[in-house]
Parts: structure tokens; sequence; C-alpha cells
């Protein structure tokens, strides 16, 4: 039987590099595609602790249908963190979910949209599903940049999406002044900002530029996560919006699916309650800090010239181009034949993708594994430029 | 600042009963309209047994991200106790998710979607964001009326939702004959039916009917839900569906959340996967049923002439109609002060209300304050009753 589909989940494709990466979870393959955090820094002892007090305090609570907004105490945790009203906060299915509630409220169907180049394939994705116009705004190897939103550019955009900090893909983070200038440039425009943060907190130094948020709050959407601080499995998220759009992504919220699970809600509030996040976050800077630099070192060690990459300064991506004319995704069957995985940066495109750019994550990567991996891609694109070169010359 | 939202969410409007309904939980408000299982029925030991495996086990695991379509051993779990292709299973956020993952995957603006008269307001308020237009299906006491599925009524429906068991609101359970006339119609018409079933297990006698995915898996999406036979503040769920529909519900759910968190999927699994839901269940049932008793009991004692309710085979839902010409929704601020709630009727029908049903759930409600609350009910609608009496004969 052909069920009629609606026109948004036909748009819904088989993606190509997902039938590739299939295969990098067998143990043999070294990945630098997937996007997890490094199961080495959930806090294994502290939940487990977590959980016997919920169980010794008030287990029904933990298990019964609770209000949509989220668990208050976990919902005033996070307004105290980011200095905003609680009234302000709505505890999401991940920031995934977040992404899904912010499309439903605010895009119709040719609603133009505005993406960093490149963007988040997450939210292309969840966004995709309510068919926007995606607008690429112009950016440098820092971040997007404020000058080149327009009156032109930005008309009618239901919303601007970024994530200043260690973005995925890229790793870039948006220098203090470009903040300034885009909340001010955002704000002369009447410019929504959707700010997306998993990985705010993971600045090596430890060093934190204030948040789009801060600046202004009456003009921002911003987006958290506890999954790179705390455990991507529990699926925790939260949106801080102005009033009037957090009343209706409440009500989104509500018919997607009532409202996050309890348990995990007071699971991670019993985690941090006590401060935990300031001891554990440092912890998982210095680990990444670390992998990160292992990367960069094998990366300096095997990558032949005219491959270049950026140094980030936190987070779990390194953002890597080949030589024009190379397509990093034709190259991947080949790296992923050799036992190497990585993502391809074309899917990171709204429009017109850089077809030579990928990302590498390190950070659940053993170091001498990165080096084996990194020396391996190291050969492999050597081979493919050399390939390339007599057509390059010929065309 | 006034930002432009979508279309959807500018129809999501603040809803009055929920306005009056907010005051329910003040300890002294005797409380009939909350769709909420009794926690008492929670298995909470087994829970915590479960957690302490995990933790013992592989905590990480439980932590990491994992697969959109769920963890394997509970979907396997779910397949053999529906006897399908564990392919076809997607652990879901609450059923409430798949009621929006249905409608992304199945509903275009203007899509005509045939519901029950009435039906569940969670899944009317989840498909209306996706804006179909509802078709409402003639029914009696029992269940909807299959004759009535005419090729005109049914003409370029995307799907029949219907809940044959015990349903939300009225409690009703559709016979077994109506099933099989249901499906047989459905197939001839080319119609896919949605079949929501939370409460399928919860026949008090124990007796369950075929569900009417078994009559006919390649027709029917079925949704089921751990909330009301283990504990909705897992928010689990899941959906069986036709390979070609999984797959597209599974593409719109990775877009929503990602996935279903893996802590509470492993501890559901943990506390199932030995037989504990054989047990478990039946004492859910007797108690439900020792609650529908004492709430029929009263209503027995109280309610004046002209009120007229069922009784219900199983579930959580009493339904109740009052005379023609009241409005339960009228009455509703009255009874709130009089510390005692229910929801109207009217919110579940898609189109011409019943304005003088209404509906009572007793699960969570002591057999002591059942009786107290009616008896106050009772007071009030035979007041409403004489007031409204003059009128009628004047009008």
């Amino acid at each position: 039987m052909n069920w009629a589909i609606s026109r948004r989940a036909q748009q819904l494709t088989s993606s190509a590099i997902r039938e590739i990466l299939k295969v990098t979870e067998r143990p043999e393959v070294i990945s630098f595609a997937g996007g997890l955090p490094s199961p080495a820094t959930f806090p294994v002892a502290a939940m487990e602790q977590a959980v016997a007090r919920i169980f010794a305090d008030n287990p029904q609570a933990a298990l019964q249908y609770a209000a949509t907004e989220g668990y208050m105490p976990l919902r005033e945790f996070i307004a105290k963190r980011h200095a905003v009203d609680v009234e302000r906060v709505l505890i999401t299915t991940g920031s995934q979910q977040a992404l899904d509630l912010i499309a439903k409220v605010m895009i119709d169907p040719g609603s133009p949209v505005l993406v960093e180049t490149p963007s988040y394939l997450g939210a292309l994705q969840a966004f995709s599903l309510f068919e926007p116009e995606f607008v690429s705004v112009p950016g440098d190897d820092k971040s997007l940049l404020p000058e080149s939103l327009t009156p032109e550019l930005t008309a009618g955009a239901r919303f601007l999406y970024a994530l200043p900090n260690f973005q995925n893909p890229t790793g870039r983070r948006m220098p203090l002044e470009r903040r300034q200038a885009l909340v001010a440039r955002a704000r002369e425009l009447g410019l929504l900002l959707v700010e997306d943060d998993p990985y705010g907190e993971l600045s090596y130094s430890g060093d934190q530029l204030p948040s789009l948020l801060s600046m202004n709050p009456d003009g921002v959407i911003y987006m958290g996560s506890f999954s790179k601080i705390l455990a991507p499995g529990l699926r925790l998220g939260f949106v801080i919006a102005p009033p009037e759009l957090h009343f209706k992504l409440c009500q989104a919220k509500q018919a997607s699916d009532l409202h996050t699970p309890s348990f995990t809600q007071r699971l991670a509030y019993e985690v941090v309650r006590d401060g935990l996040l300031d001891s554990h976050i440092p912890t998982i800077r210095t680990l990444y800090a670390a992998q990160c630099q292992a990367m960069l070192d094998s990366l300096a060690r095997h990558m032949p010239e005219g491959v270049t990459w950026n140094a980030p300064e936190g987070g779990m991506f390194i953002w890597m181009e080949l030589p024009e004319g190379l397509d990093s995704m034709e190259i991947l069957q080949e790296a992923v034949n050799r036992n190497v995985a990585y993502v391809p940066g074309a899917p990171f495109y709204a429009s017109n993708p850089r077809r030579n750019a990928l990302r590498l994550a390190f950070v659940t990567v053993a170091p001498e594994r990165i080096e084996q991996g990194v020396a391996i891609l190291g050969t492999l694109f050597r081979e493919a430029i050399a390939k390339h070169a007599p057509q390059a010359k010929a065309a």
C-alpha cells in the first residue's frame, strides 16, 4: 500500500552519508565522525547517588505526569545560572527538541530563516520539516559577519540561528566585538536571534564570552543543553525565551510530548544542585583540550600540503579543508574502507556547499588511535591530491 | 517586540478550561479532572532494583547518545508482545510524541483526518498544529459506526484515528464485530487506521479484544504506552507501523529529539524483562475496578434524574451527560468554587460539541473522597437542572 504522506515527509530522503557511516559502529573503525561526548566525562558516581536520593525521597513524584514547563527546581537552577527570570525557562527533551519547537512556533512554509555558513546539520534538518527558505549569512573563520546583515538579506526573516561558541561543525568561536555588533544589528533590524549554545562551557582555557542572551534578553531565544556537561543519554536541554514566545513554545511542547521525563529532570537536578558542575566541567575541559592537542599534533605530522584546518579554543570539533576541487564526500567511502571515518562538510551548508570541507571529532578516540587514524587520512588525502592534480591541469 | 510567529502557533490559544483547572492543585479540591494514573500502581521497588542493575552493568551506555529507533531489547520486548517484526517498532517520548510524529509525517494543511465523536483531546491538539481538516465519524455508546465510513466521508483522508479500548474520554470499548467491520471497511477504502491503545491492558475482567493491528498489520499504525502500566513520568511510548511509514516516522523522530532518553528506556526494559507485567498489571486492574465501582456506587446514590453515565469495562474514565441544554463548561466554575473538578466534554469534539457532556476520572481519588465529591456534584447538578427548567419551559 502506498499511503499518502505529507509534503514535508516526502522531502525526507535517506542520507547517503548515514548509510556509509553505519559501518563506523564496527570496533576496528577509527571514527572521527560522531558528535558524541566522551563517556569518560559522565559523572556516574554522582548520578548513582542522585538516583538513590530520588528513591529515598519521593519516587512517585519522579514517576508521575508533571508540568510541561519542567521541574521547577531545575528551571530555577538554570534561571540563576543564566541570570534570567525562571518564567522564561522551558525544559526540553534534549536541545534537538528546542529546535523542533522553535521551528513549530516560528516557521511557516517559505518563511526566510537566516543560518550561518556552514551551520549545524541537526538544526537544518529540524527546521527543514517546516519548509523555511534558508538564507545563508556570509562568514569567515571566526564567525558570521554582522555587517553582512543588511535589510535586504534579512527581509521578512523569522530569526537568525547562530552557534557563537565552538560551533558545530567548524569549532569556531565568535569574538566579543562581533557578538556586540550582531546584537546591535539585530536590534536595529528587528531580527530575532536564536542562540544555540551546547558547547559554551567547554572553553579549554575556561574563559567564557558573554552570551547573546545576556546582551539582549528580549531579542534572543537561547538554547542550552546538559548533553555535553552531564550526559546526552538523559536528553535534557532547555530554552530561554521572551515571555510571549516562551508561552507559545510551552503550548507546542505540550502537543509534542506533554513534558520531558520527570525522572531524568530530577536526576539531573539532584546531580547539579550542590555545585558539582563547578568541579566537573573543568575536568571535561582538561580532557578535551588534551584530545584536541593530540589531534592537532597528529594533523601537523601527517597532513599533506594544501590541507588546512583550524585550532579550536574549545568544544569537540576541528574543521578541515582539502584543496579546492576535492570532494570529501567522494573520498569518505575509501576512508571507511580503510577503517577511518569523518563527516563531509557539504550537508552543513544550507546552500552552495564547500565540498572540500570536512568535520573531525576528537573527544572519544584515544590519542594513539587519533595518531593512527590521522596517519591513514593523511595518506589517503595525499593520494587524492595526486590523483586530482593532473585532472586539474587538464581542465 | 511583537515577533512574527507561524500560522500554526497563532491558532494556539490559552485554554479557558486549563485556567479554571489550575486551582485543582489545591489539596482541598477533589479532582475528577486529571488523566493521571494512580501513583499507588508504580512498581517503585522493581524500578529501584532496575536502576541498580543499570549502574552495575554499563551506566555509560545508559547515558550516551543512542539509536533513534530505540533501545533494541526494549523494541524486541514490544515486538514479541504484539507479534510484529521488531523493525516496525519505534520507541517514542511518551505516546503524545507518537501523535506528533504521525501528524508530521501524514498531515498537510487541509488534509482530511477522521476522528471519533468525541476523541482524545491531546490528539486533537497534536494534529491541529499541522492544520488538518477534521472529519467527525458518527458513533454510539459503544464506538464509532464502521458502516458510516462511506467513500464520500473518507475521501482523501490521510487516516482514521481511533481508541478502541476504554477510550479517553468516554471509557467505551469497541466490540469485536465492530473491530472486524472497521478493519474490513478500511481495507476496502484504502484508509489507514491509527490505533491509539494506552488503556488496552486495563480491562477489569482481564479479557482483551484483538487489536486492529493484529487484524491488518499493514494497514494500521499502532500506538502503545508504558504510562498506564508502569509510570507516565518515564515518558515512554511506542509506535508500530508498516515499514515505509516506520522509516519516515524515524526520520521525523530524529529531527524532533534524536532519540528517547537511553536511561529511561533501559530502566523500563530492566523492569519488564523478567515478566513483571504479568503480575503487575492485574494489580492495577483490581485497583481501578474497585475505584470505578466506588464512583458508580456514589453516582447512583447522588445524581439527580436526567443525568446519565456509562459503566466502563476498563480504563480510567466515566462519561456523563447532563440533561440537554445544560452546559458543563459553565457549571465547572461553580463546581471548582465548591472544591470539585471535572473536565467538560466540549473540547473532546472536533465539531458540534455536546456541551452537556463531561468526563470523570476516578483512579487517583480515595473512595471516601469520591463519595464526597460526587455528592457535591449531585447537589450542584440538581440545582442547575432546577434553574434551567423554567427557562426551558419559557423558551
